[in-house]
């Protein structure tokens, strides 16, 4: 790519972005669109449904860009819990990192790209036609001592980004112990789910149960709940609220029909009868249910697994951490999760399905990563314009005009691959789903990671070696190679990335913000129900798919800093908007659906020790190819102590993120020992963790009034 | 190296065999020997010092053989432990896989490798003459369909092993569980050790200590003992014993000269001095030895390290199990090991201590790998004569005598490389010893560990690829190459492995019945010192030496088995000697000095699981090679089958082998809890983890009456 079409490429984004943030700036005060942008303001009843107009609303006003920033770390974590204090760290430490790497990227080493003179079609004056490569390291002539400044460039912000790493570790594993203990007495606290409960002869699994715990824990067991087979269950109550929402529609159509145009008796009869039929199906529907729920809380449908409680959380923690049964994966526990968080579908109990689902799955995110290299083939080849020319003779008039051919070089590549990327998230979280997981949090946490390495495995290394997966997967048997093949690979594509970044990263975070596609459903929908926003649930924030995504913006940076560094500008442009924009949206948008309690973070840190890793990778290999050897030699120890480094953190801080200490267990249990409230508390306990599918349901009860069910099951 | 050369070796080692076994049936019955043969009987007093001479003690007899034949499992067990019985079952087990080898591989493999004509120089009728290779996979045609046997073969046996293997683990885990049921209270059961101890402000170790587990273990917390640094102390105390042993030695010497000559009365005098001036300095050494404990047991040489003890068996595991505190790198905890069983020096404390350490180990381990080189490749060239011819002309006259060729390509080889290999297991041990571990079972478990990586690597890898180092190391960075090399070069060296097979296997199982390395110093010494007999003590088996050089046969038999079928009987020999010495040596010689209750297993597990790995990668390659390309694909899924059976034997029995369950531990806790021994017992407890340094000494108040100390320290 050359100069100018990354100028395309830029322009057109900014104006993109530019128009985007006024249309925000509009949209988020039509009252209209509450639903929409301020959902989150509207559930918690905190805006004035205001419906006179006045010219102001016409207005972009940057007023919430204000209020994002004047955002304090304590307000977000009461609001929207320490998830997203951990999210919105992650945004600041990527800044922190581009922002370093930037000030020596941009002051130091682009100064001593462009003075090379390895490139010999350098034209200085005529910059606009410059390919980039005239500001990467290719252009420092080989073996030149500059290459020294490269040199340290690398292992200095290796130190930074260590440092800042380990503080940030610290940090967040200390605020996660804060978090802990000033929480109120919480459910999944005092509760731990065990899995592959042996059958004893004759009995139930509760029996077997309730005989273990009394057993081995008399002085800490409170109480248990079996998982019970509700899949079927389920099934109804889902078409049992279908039929109730066709029901509510269909009634308060004719409600609406009645008064206006008695003169369609005839469609109104048809109406009042299919209201009827509609009536006693979901009677139907619930009486089976109801059949059903008795049916399954017989003995028969017993799942062998249990949600086990404790009179403290130290009793809980000491019955998860030990091996309970001579049988290592009989009585298997762990941690469980809140109440509202637990994914009861796909309740697999066993060790041997579990870990047969986790095979399963591991082979199918292999095969997923295999096929998706169908598009991007396809995207790489139109970034080589000539090819694609030789290819298809048809397009050459259409492609030789200069503006078609900069956006395609420039801008449809990585449009393209964004959509199939966004297809992903979706299909790593149902991969997860049907790993066994028990909760929503830990299958997002595992898909995250899916995510993140599919990413980096598909955008990274496929665009950078554009072969074939097989060719990839080559690599993997013959690492010997791999500095010198990232060496001669990673540079070529630093103008994908750049415009990559531009596009990818510049729309996203403002795709992000606009809410494209609640804006586009909210469109579309609008017009045939007028009361879908009462409806509306809260969104929450996927972390599964922004985490992967902020976190490759940052490998990128690392990676191509000693390289290309100008893209560490856009980066930053990058970052700077995706602060505000989630800020914004935190306060405006987004509600906590489940609390990792910042268990996010760990993957973060992994992904920025791999992405320091690479880059040292490609350093070594880089200085091979230049000819200097020695700085390729003292290379080598620096990805050893960064990995040294990690087994660090790995020991001194992931311990907290998994299990609490006994020290701070025991110091919170002794808190609430004089509390009066704890009596009430554990009796709710009991009932805590019973599956919503077995709650008593009643529609029909209502279905005249129209209100909602009085006891709705989640989903 | 032709069939005659083996013969040869053959006949050497067999003769060599019967004269040991003859050798040592009578040595045996002399007196004067039974401190190196039954020092066990001795020291256990079932002995009759029958000193009148008979003619029957000259007479070989096999009587010996029949006992640890009819020696039983249980009698085993309680008189030499479970590590006793695991490492026997060891030995068994890898018989009955040789054997099952032995059977496809004589029947079925031989006469398809000897009925191929893929070597041209096949002369069946003086066979004598003819290269080992006839026997071997190298002589079936390239393409032949006989090679599907082959194939079926490695299917086979790892189908064989895998089953042996998981019902030798169940077998192994339950006994494991059912010694601790059996077991009576131990020290070690009920005390944890706990390392890195934060310093409290002003305060010593031992009030932190206590302050922290009064506070959170205060139902269960007993006592504590904090670790000291006593390597002065123990100087001291080794100094004063060396002198304590000059004086007696002295004295007895004294008393012998006294009454028989009374002439050399100027002698006499001097030696008088001499006792006196002893004396002295032992009184001064005790001096300053006492001087120094009372210094040692003050604040200030506090270890932050300590052995705590508790009032139950679950309260010590619930405090080892669980994270203590907010920084996981500090009071770490772990299982103590049997007070006797404490290695008191190098009690290396803090977390980043025994991390460094355990890294500069590792950076030895591989530094000790690459300079044993040196001598393996001296070893490889003897079994190359031309090699050495050209390198030497001189010996070329002395070479060619035929008898003399062959005893050094034959025998001379594996000799030098078995008496380097002798002093790897005391290297690896002190390694151990350096990298943390604070027993003398958890260093030589560590130790076998590293002494069986270093076989399998320096005698296996090294001799197969007999390159330098550096190019084997390459290997590793290239492993999709290494089924193809270890293809080509494994089954060359099939001659050589069989020699060392029949000189190094069958000599070292003869060595260790004939107590080569005592009976030499009996011999040298015993003139010296009369009463050398009372103070010998009973020594200990070396499993850090023995299971890996049983494993490395085993190994060598598996990946030999469908190669050349021709090791199989020699390794069948090797394996029943083995069997009926070490039988005999649990009844005479060694008496257990620690107990890891069966912890070697493990690693004994995961040995075979790589020898059916590695099995597999060369059956892949020599499937290639013999054009059968097909064949090589379809044993693809083989070795995941069996990591994934590894990874399953992981998940179901290795936790039993490094903790117990809560079930077991309580049940044993409530049958003590009404044994009134248990008050008495817990007494003892407070006390039992004092180092032995600190005990209260004292050489000189018996130094006249030549009896030992009253309280020895022990080393």
């Amino acid at each position: 790519m050359i100069v100018s079409a990354l100028l395309t490429s830029v322009g057109i984004n900014s104006a993109l972005c530019l128009s985007f943030l006024v249309l925000y700036s509009i949209l988020k005060k039509q009252p209209a669109y509450y639903g929409v942008y301020i959902p989150r303001l509207v559930a918690e009843g905190k805006t004035k449904q205001r419906d006179d107009f006045n010219l102001e609303r016409l207005i972009p006003s940057p007023n919430w860009v204000k209020k994002a920033w004047m955002l304090s770390e304590e307000e977000l974590l009461s609001s929207s819990g320490l998830d997203a204090v951990v999210f919105m760290r992650i945004v600041t430490f990527s800044f922190k990192v581009l922002l370093f790497a930037g000030v020596i990227g941009i002051f130091v080493l682009l100064p001593v790209n462009c003075s090379g003179d390895q490139l010999e079609d350098v034209d200085l004056v005529n910059i606009s036609n410059n390919s980039l490569d005239v500001f990467t390291i290719s252009n420092v002539k080989d073996g030149s001592h500059w290459l020294w400044i490269h040199f340290s460039a690398v292992y200095l912000i290796t130190a930074y980004i260590c440092c800042l790493l380990y503080y940030e570790y610290k940090y967040i594993s200390s605020r996660r112990i804060e978090y802990f203990c000033s929480s109120k007495p919480l459910f999944h606290q005092f509760t731990i789910l065990v899995r592959a409960i042996p059958a004893s002869a004759g009995g139930s699994i509760s029996d077997s149960v309730e005989h273990f715990f009394t057993e081995y824990h008399p002085s800490t067991y409170l109480s248990h709940t079996v998982v019970r087979r509700t899949s079927k269950l389920r099934g109804l109550i889902n078409d049992a609220k279908t039929m109730y929402g066709r029901l509510g529609h269909l009634q308060s159509n004719l409600t609406q029909i009645q008064p206006n145009r008695g003169s369609c008796f005839g469609l109104f009869r048809r109406k009042d009868d299919l209201v009827d039929r509609y009536e006693r199906r979901l009677g139907d529907i619930e009486q089976r249910l109801r059949l059903e729920q008795s049916e399954v809380s017989l003995a028969g449908k017993e799942v062998p697994a249990a949600f086990v409680s404790f009179k403290s959380r130290y009793g809980a923690a000491i019955a998860m951490h030990m091996q309970q049964s001579d049988n290592p994966i009989h009585w298997v526990t762990e941690r469980a999760p809140e109440p509202h968080d637990v994914y009861w579908p796909f309740f697999s109990s066993t060790f041997m399905q579990r870990w047969i689902s986790k095979l399963g799955v591991a082979v199918a995110c292999f095969l997923l990563t295999i096929l998706f290299f169908i598009p991007v083939l396809v995207v790489q080849g139109l970034t080589n314009l000539n090819q694609l020319q030789t290819r298809f003779p048809f397009l050459k008039g259409f492609l030789t005009i200069t503006f078609i051919s900069q956006i395609i070089t420039g801008y449809l590549p990585s449009l393209i691959l964004q959509s199939f990327l966004k297809m992903v998230p979706p299909v790593m979280e149902y991969l997860s789903s049907i790993q066994g997981y028990i909760s929503l949090s830990e299958i997002r946490k595992s898909a995250c990671f899916k995510v993140l390495w599919f990413t980096i495995w598909n955008i990274f290394f496929a665009s950078v070696f554009s072969g074939t997966a097989l060719f990839q997967l080559s690599m993997v048997f013959e690492p010997k190679t791999i500095p010198r093949r990232l060496a001669v690979a990673v540079p070529a594509q630093a103008s994908f990335f750049i415009a990559y970044v531009v596009t990818s990263g510049w729309t996203s975070s403002l795709s992000e913000l606009i809410n494209l596609f609640p804006l586009i459903r909210s469109l579309v929908t609008k017009p045939f129900s007028g009361n879908s926003d009462d409806e509306q649930e809260v969104p929450s924030i996927s972390y599964h798919s922004d985490i992967p995504r902020t976190l490759f913006f940052v490998l990128l940076g690392v990676t191509y800093f000693f390289l290309a560094p100008l893209i560490l500008p856009f980066l930053l442009v990058h970052f700077s908007l995706e602060y505000i924009v989630y800020r914004n949206q935190f306060i405006n948008v987004y509600a906590p659906k489940y609390e990792t309690a910042g268990r996010f973070w760990p993957i973060a840190h992994s992904c920025i020790i791999f992405s320091l890793v690479l880059m040292h990778a490609i350093a070594v290999g880089i200085f091979t190819l230049k000819k200097l050897p020695l700085a390729s030699s003292l290379l080598v120890p620096l990805p050893i102590l960064t990995l040294l480094f990690n087994e660090y953190c790995r020991k001194r801080f992931l311990p907290n993120f998994s299990a609490y200490s006994a020290e701070t267990l025991i110091k919170k249990d002794r808190k609430d020992e004089n509390d009066p409230a704890m009596a009430e508390f554990l009796d709710n306990l009991v009932t805590a963790y019973s599956d919503p599918a077995l709650m008593p349901v009643s529609f029909t009860a209502n279905s005249d009034s129209l209100s909602r069910p009085l006891m709705s099951p989640e989903d």
